[in-house]
């Protein structure tokens, strides 16, 4: 998931994936690019893991090659976050077109999404969605938040905390929350988590790190959330008279 | 959603159908079967429309034909909870042999589920889930509840609060915030809810209600519920430093 607010954006992705309840594993799905004081983007992948890996290796090769050809688009160099999220969907496309029709000959699904967080200075900070077409939408002020995989769990804690100006301390204690709900109820879904923050202005990332299975802030944060939706619901007014 | 606790079962359900976005209706989806002092049972249905009202109707015809032939076996007057649900897949599996190919290759789903939560005098409380096949599975000490329809959005809360021992007065307090989070966060389901609660060796309804979108009492314990979580998440440890 990824949020916008208006002191910034905050990311969390989990890191399961699994083709079959049979067959799960661990992959890193949010991927940063930073150039310091110019801009930071976060990327979160759902979806076909090859397809997103595909479109990740196609943006780092990009990347390698401006080293020496500076001619070369990147989502490093190019213009505008819109034009970021415009080369993603290209990437996508790209994938999508050449391994789609055979995926599904082999009865696999080829859906993927890509979240893309980032601010490159003179822009605003900016949150996209690339669906498996390669077309995007943006995050507006009405749509402070974007979820993408497993996403109902923790839906309506985001619905109920998130709005444009919630503070990024707040956004983020959200986002782990809503992640420890959805960890709770559904198997698909695990640690360790991913957690990537950039803050307006400032065109770097404040936070970027991997909270593991045995993370104490992280227990700490999940059981302090237990205990007041436990005292919370015991505190309810009687309904059955 | 139906939960089944030491004291008894609870069972909710809103009012939502649709066909598409744009075509909402309002239908009961809670049919209680009573004979006061021997037997209480809840269905809960789910699913495509036609078919749970279809299954509903052969139940309803058989008991009214019982009245005129005891013989003619219905979930009122057969021996045990899990005849009914034996008798509630049998009907489902008429309703879908007669109906499920001409509805697919109308490109609609012709899959249900009915939940059966009940007790009959010299039984247990019980609560089973009856699937399109007819087939069914009983809830177990260790599931207290089952969820049809949307169920993501409310399971997080049911999967904190509701264990056997919960009480009856918690679990209904459980199965209404639960559902206040899907209707925040999901179109498809809307007010008014049906209620209904069976004490254990009861044999009876100690509730059976329609809960209207004024209602109060539901309007005050979401509030609390809203305010309750707003004061838990304001009161988590800070994670940002």
């Amino acid at each position: 998931m990824a949020v916008r607010v208006d002191q910034g954006l905050v990311m969390l992705s989990d890191t399961r994936t699994n083709a079959g309840m049979d067959n799960i594993a661990r992959f890193r799905k949010t991927f940063t690019y930073v150039n310091p004081g110019e801009r930071a983007i976060a990327l979160l992948c759902s979806g076909n893991l090859s397809i997103t890996q595909g479109v990740k290796s196609m943006l780092g090769r990009a990347i390698k090659d401006s080293a020496l050809d500076p001619d070369v688009e990147t989502i490093l160099n190019c213009p505008t976050m819109h034009r970021v999220a415009q080369i993603v969907g290209e990437a996508m496309c790209a994938m999508q077109g050449q391994y789609r029709s055979t995926i599904e000959m082999q009865g696999s699904a080829a859906d993927a999404s890509i979240l893309i967080a980032g601010q490159r200075r003179g822009g605003k900070p900016r949150l996209y969605l690339v669906y498996s077409a390669g077309n995007f939408i943006e995050a507006t002020e009405d749509t402070p938040f974007f979820q993408i995989g497993e996403h109902k769990y923790g839906k309506p804690i985001l619905d109920r905390i998130i709005q444009r100006e919630t503070s990024l301390e707040e956004a983020v204690k959200a986002v782990l929350v809503s992640m420890d709900s959805t960890l709770r109820s559904n198997l698909s879904v695990g640690m360790p988590l991913d957690l990537a923050v950039i803050e307006r202005d400032a065109f770097d990332f404040r936070v970027r790190t991997r909270i593991e299975a045995d993370d104490e802030q992280f227990a700490t944060l999940s059981q302090s959330w237990s205990a007041a939706l436990r005292k919370g619901f015991e505190d309810l007014p009687d309904v059955l008279g």
